[in-house]
This record gives C-alpha cells, sequence and structure tokens, in this order.
C-alpha cells in the first residue's frame, strides 16, 4: 500500500433519494437475506427535499470501522451494517489517486478501516424511510470509494441487505424490486421503470402526522405478519403480481386514474394485512383515516382520481396529485381541514416546495383561516378541523438516484482528521 | 272473524337479546335473502342490560300496519320491514282467545293490519346491534301472535331477512349462523351450539366509545367490501370455515385460550377486510387501538390469554373475560386508562352488573383516579391517559334466548288503544 506512511485519506460523499413504494413490500421469505415475498414498486422522491448525504473515508491511521447519524456516533455492529460492508469489501477494486500519490490494491480494503458520516435533510423520526435512503447512500458511497465494478442493480442487491427498500433508492423516477427466485438472493434487485422525467407532471405532498403512539419496527411487524397473517401469502401470490403489471403498463402511459387506483388500493391492503397479523399492528391513526377520508370524497366529487395515497409504517400520508394545479388544490384542502397551532410559522408549516404554496394562494396563516370550506362538503356539515394533527407538510416532487457531490465543502467529514466536520 | 263487532285487540309482547359475532359476518351473497358468504358464530348477551322488548297487537279497528321504535313512528315501507311481515303471515295458523271471544282464521291475517311497537333498553346509537335484536323480537313476538307453528331455527331464517345477525338471536348462550346453500334461503339459519349455562364463567365487559365520525352503515360496507376487496374470498372460503370448526370446538371444551385467539384474529380479519375496500372502511379509532394494546399486553405478559375483544361496525369494544376475577382486573385497567371526565357520575358510568366494578373494590371516582398502573407497564412509560375517551361501559354476561313476557304492565302499546303508551 503506497502512501501509508504519509497517513492519507481518501473520501467520496455521495447524495442519495428516499423512496416511498406505490406497490408495497411487506414480508420476507427470508430474514438475513431481506429477500421479499412479492415484487414492489415505487417512487423515488426528490433529494432537494428528502435525502441522505454520506462522506465515506479510508486511511491506514484508522483503527476501525465508525460511523455517525446526523453527528452522533452509532455501532456498526449490527448485522445488517455488516453484510453491507462485507459484500462491498469482496467487490472492491484496484484504487489509485496520483494527486494523493495512493495506491490501494483490491486485497488492501479488507484491511484498511472506514469511517463513515450521514446526514439526512429531513427528521429521522419522521418516519420517511430514512433507512432506505441510508443503506442505498452507504453502498453508493463505498462502491465509487472501493471502485466496485457493477452496475447499479447489482449495487442495489447489496443494499438491500442492509434494508429491503434501500436497494430501490439506487435509481432515480419509478423503481421495481424485482423479489428473484435465488435462494441467495442474487436475482432480489432493483431495475428502473422509468426515469423521473418520464411523467413530471406528477407532484408530490406529504403529511407528516402527530402521532402520540409508538409504532411496531417495520422487521418486527413483517414478521410477526409473515407468521400470523392468513391474509399475507393471498395477497403475495395472488394479489400483488396482477398489480405489478397493471401498474407498471399505469406507469408507461402515464394513467394517472389506473395508477391512483392502485397506489391506493395498494396501501390499503397493505395495512389490512397488519391489522390482520396477531398481535395486530396499526400504523394509520385517525388523522391517517381522515386524510383518507378527505381524499377519497374529493376524487369521488371529481368522478376521476385527483391524487393518490400511500401509507407506509407509520401515520404521515404521502399523496400524489395528477399535476401542479391539483396539487394546490389538495394543499388548500389539507390545510382547511389541518391548520396549524396559531403560533405556527407558516414558513415551517409547509416546506419543500414552496411555489406549491404560492400557486394554492397562499402567503400567509390569515390565508389559510380564510380559506372556503371545498364544494364537495358544502351539502354536508363541514368536518370539525383538526388544528395541529398534522406538525407539518413537505411539498416535492418525483426525482433522481444517487449522484457524487465533488464539491469538498459538502463532505461530512474533516478530510485533515476523518472525523466528522 | 268472530267477534269484529267489539273492535277487540289481541297483543303479544316479547323480549329478545342482542348478540355479538366472535366469528364475524361480514359480506352477502344475496342482498335480498341476506345470504351471507360464510358461517359466523356468536355470543348472545344477557338481556337484562342488553334487549329489545316488542309489542304487536292486531285488532280489526287498525288501518294499516303501523310500528313505533323507542316511541317514535317509523315507516314499515322498507324491504326488510315487508320481507319478515310477509314471510311470518304466510304461515300465520288460526288464533282462537275464548275470553276475548275472538277467533281468527288463518287466512285472515291476510287482511288484519298490526302495530308494533319496540324499544331497546340501551342506546340505539351505541352501535350495539339493535337491529339485530329488533327484528329478532319482531319475528318472535309476530310469530306467537299468529300462532305460528315453527321452530325456532325456521323464525331465524325469517329475522335474517330483516337484519342478517338477527337470526343469531333466537337463541340463548352460544349461536351458530349456518350459512346454507339452496338460492332461496331456506337452509340459511342459526342454531343453538350450547346455550349461556354451558359455559357462565365468562364475563363481558363493553366500552362504548366516543367517536367524531359518522360510520359506513354495515349494509353497504359489506356491498362494498364484496365489490371490491381482493382478500374477502379468501377469508369467507379459506380462513373462516376452518376458523368456524376450531371455534365450535373451542366452545365445546370450554377452551378460553383457543376462544380468545381466534375471536381476537377473526375481528381483526373482518377490519382487515374493510381496510381491503375500496374506498377503505374504518370503525375502530385511535381509542379502540388502545383498547386492543392494551388487552393484548395483558394477554403477553400473562402467558396466556385473560380477555377476548371483538369489535363489530363500529369503535365500541367488546370484551369477554375469563371470570369474574380477571373482568374486575380488565376493568381496573380499563378505567384507569380511560377514566370518566371529573363531571362523570360513576353510576352511569359503569353500568350494567355493577357487582364486577365491586369486586373491582371502586366504589366511587377516586378509586379511579387512585388505581395504579397495571404491572405489564410498569417497566415503560406509563400510557397517557384518555380521559372522556370511552363514554361509559357496561358489565354483562352472556344470556338467554326470546322469552314472552306476561305481565301486561311491560306491553309497549296500550291495550285498549292499540297505540303507544
Amino acid at each position: 500500500m503506497a502512501g501509508e506512511s504519509q497517513k492519507w485519506i481518501l473520501t467520496v460523499t455521495a447524495q442519495t433519494p428516499t423512496n416511498i413504494a406505490v406497490i408495497k413490500y411487506w414480508g420476507k421469505r427470508d430474514e438475513t437475506l431481506i429477500l421479499p415475498v412479492n415484487d414492489s414498486i415505487s417512487v423515488t422522491l426528490d433529494p432537494t427535499h428528502l435525502c441522505t448525504t454520506t462522506t465515506v473515508a479510508v486511511s491506514p491511521s484508522f483503527d476501525s470501522d465508525r460511523m455517525w447519524l446526523n453527528g452522533k456516533e452509532i455501532s456498526l455492529s449490527g448485522g445488517r451494517y455488516q453484510n453491507c460492508l462485507r459484500e462491498i469489501r469482496g467487490r472492491a477494486g484496484d484504487v489509485e489517486d496520483k494527486n494523493k500519490g495512493v495506491k490501494i490494491a483490491k486485497e488492501d480494503w479488507q484491511k484498511l478501516h472506514l469511517h463513515i458520516a450521514s446526514y439526512n435533510n429531513f427528521p429521522t423520526a419522521a418516519g420517511l424511510a430514512s433507512s432506505a435512503a441510508g443503506f442505498a447512500c452507504l453502498v453508493f458511497a463505498l462502491a465509487k470509494l472501493m471502485n466496485v465494478n457493477e452496475d447499479q442493480s447489482k449495487l442495489s442487491a447489496i443494499a438491500r441487505q442492509g434494508s429491503g427498500s434501500a436497494c430501490r433508492s439506487l435509481y432515480g423516477g419509478f423503481v421495481k424490486w424485482i423479489m428473484g427466485k435465488d435462494d441467495k438472493g442474487s436475482d432480489s434487485l432493483a431495475v428502473q421503470l422509468a426515469d423521473e422525467k418520464h411523467w413530471d407532471d406528477l407532484v408530490i405532498v406529504i403529511a407528516v402526522v402527530s402521532s402520540r403512539q409508538k409504532e411496531t419496527s417495520s422487521t418486527t411487524g413483517m414478521r410477526d405478519t409473515v407468521e400470523t397473517s392468513l391474509l399475507l401469502q393471498h395477497r403475495a401470490k395472488e394479489v400483488v403480481p396482477k398489480r405489478v403489471l397493471q401498474m407498471e403498463e399505469a406507469i408507461r402511459n402515464r394513467d394517472f386514474t389506473s395508477f391512483a387506483q392502485l397506489t391506493c388500493a395498494d396501501s390499503n391492503q397493505f395495512h389490512a394485512v397488519c391489522l390482520d397479523t396477531s398481535p395486530p399492528i396499526f400504523y394509520m391513526n385517525d388523522t391517517s383515516h381522515r386524510i383518507i377520508s378527505l381524499v377519497e370524497k374529493w376524487n369521488r366529487s371529481e368522478g376521476t382520481p385527483q391524487v393518490a395515497y400511500t401509507f407506509d409504517a407509520g401515520p404521515n400520508a404521502v399523496m400524489i396529485a395528477r399535476n401542479r394545479k391539483t396539487a394546490g388544490l389538495l394543499l388548500q384542502r389539507l390545510l382547511f381541514n389541518f391548520p396549524p397551532n396559531s403560533d405556527a410559522d407558516l414558513n415551517d408549516f409547509v416546506i419543500g416546495d414552496k411555489s406549491i404554496l404560492q400557486d394554492a394562494g397562499i402567503q400567509g396563516l390569515k390565508d389559510i383561516e380564510a380559506l372556503p370550506p371545498p364544494p364537495e362538503i358544502k351539502d354536508n356539515i363541514p368536518s370539525k378541523k383538526s388544528r395541529g394533527d398534522v406538525s407539518y407538510f413537505i411539498c416535492t416532487r418525483l426525482g433522481k438516484g444517487p449522484v457524487l457531490i465533488s464539491d469538498e465543502s459538502l463532505a461530512l467529514l474533516n478530510p485533515e482528521t476523518g472525523l466528522p466536520k
């Protein structure tokens, strides 16, 4: 290993998006390799608003593998991190950095230690698939650092072993995780169905819902469902395969009606099998239910779906609007029903792409209070407002896959010390 | 028709229990005849605490069929009432009342009009299957009045055409509604599995849960589920038939562990297929979920189920405790988590069999406030109390089937006028 005496440090920084499944992954056929019981399909969210940034560093001066998540050191001893590190190290190539006078032979990677720093630009606790973006970013950044000569799909199969849904964050746009058949998981990987430009009308609004309850982790929940639900296997074997084909066609044809119907039905069915679990798992709460009712009522009144909704392992609603105009109308409805507390700052209450808010004609809290009830509830008694039940909204869109960040000022590790900045 | 000139009135008064399914009925294969997609099993609740009383009267002086429910006149023009009246009239026999000098030949029943008054001893809005008790009572009372010579099972098939679950209220104890095969529904009827004395340890505690939301009617909900759920048929054809056999065995052997597991699993699966419906149906709310969590946590901590829970088409929890002692411990846990508002009267907050409350050592509101957290949550942060989220509790047990009330003072119609007292 040339240059060892100089105590050099090599770093790579990458940024990776999070994703939200529109055909859900729930249930593993292999717990260790993280092999699912059915295919799933996701949309990748714009990393401008929701992403993980990870800097990985290698140096002969490092004594052990270490990792910092959002500034706090965490253990890498878990099987999921170890699996990713082992798989990546096993595929490492020769690396040469002529500027720094560094040469690493592929066998050297087994001895060299790594420092990893990772940061989410959104609250981890918000339940927005931070582990998906996190493991995808870890694997992507390490693969670059170690000159791993594999295509993105092969990397996705490694990320999958960190967190199942992480494999879908290796691509932008619309992504399918093929469950595969191999017992070793070699063919359980992600492929891109279409990039984010294929259907760029879509706008995404996320409601981060306040919750009193600690949720069941998805790992535990899935295991319980596989072991106890009498409906899951029917879903996995009979329902999802057909839905995946229909969803692929809807995406290909930009058929929003089918896309929305399939997305909503599959989210609801995922929560149905959670409820069919013993003990039952509840991820949605009354606020989630009210958001669904609001969207369903509006969609029915329009005769054709304007907005799709989907919920992961938590109460947050991810809504996908047909286009910008619809997104503005959706935001009006959401803000009418779920206004902020009176001491809120609008700037913190609707984040992300704020132009949607401007399109909706809302410049301040007064505009929210002045919103009229939407026409579809006019005949009924207007539903009681649920002030404070949504913590904040995020407006975003579909986005691109992982990218390398060459601007060293954005790296999370100090290039001299290899420790968090 | 002898005695017509005297403007006589004949009346019959009956009392019929409500019931709660432990293997659920959800989904019709015939909407008009009310034929279900699967068998169901229920327990009959003690009519002392939850029942319908119905007085039926016939007189040549009546101009039309009329009905009063809880003192308010309602229309009998609906198909469900008409079906029951037609079926009963078609089976009417000769009637003679020597005291009153009245003779009615069976063909006369087609011309004679009826007055019906019905009263529930519990709030209709509480969502406690008032229509089940109501139609069962109507059919039972009319059958007695008209001297219908059919056994209870045949009557249940008539009550079924008023409200599906009504057929199960024709018996006490444990009742099975056999779905039947006949397209005309002749074999879709209830049979008694065991009477209420077979397993008289069981104690029932009902939490009537406050709700903001108007619920989907079960008729509409079932129809939507049959039309849109991709899980319902699997449940009806593959899951329920096995569960019914297991439940019959559990009841036969008074095997509370199996009884509780099957009851909870089937309630949850019913709500799962509701959620798998488009648009999704939510009957349980956050309070329902918290009650389930409380029971599940306790059952797990004891290693064996102490209490079963089941929810119908609404947020109310029906809990079945292993025995009186367990019911007292359950009530302590429920009152600890869901205390009444400070202005409540304990006498109205826990109704029914108040001896359970005494067994639990609770004589006043102060005793509720002094309850310690149950041991199973001691290691965790005690969950926030949900004051006022339960409107009231009903303590009861299994009970008997329909009975005639001979005490004329309890009749709901004036024997002179045939109008509500």
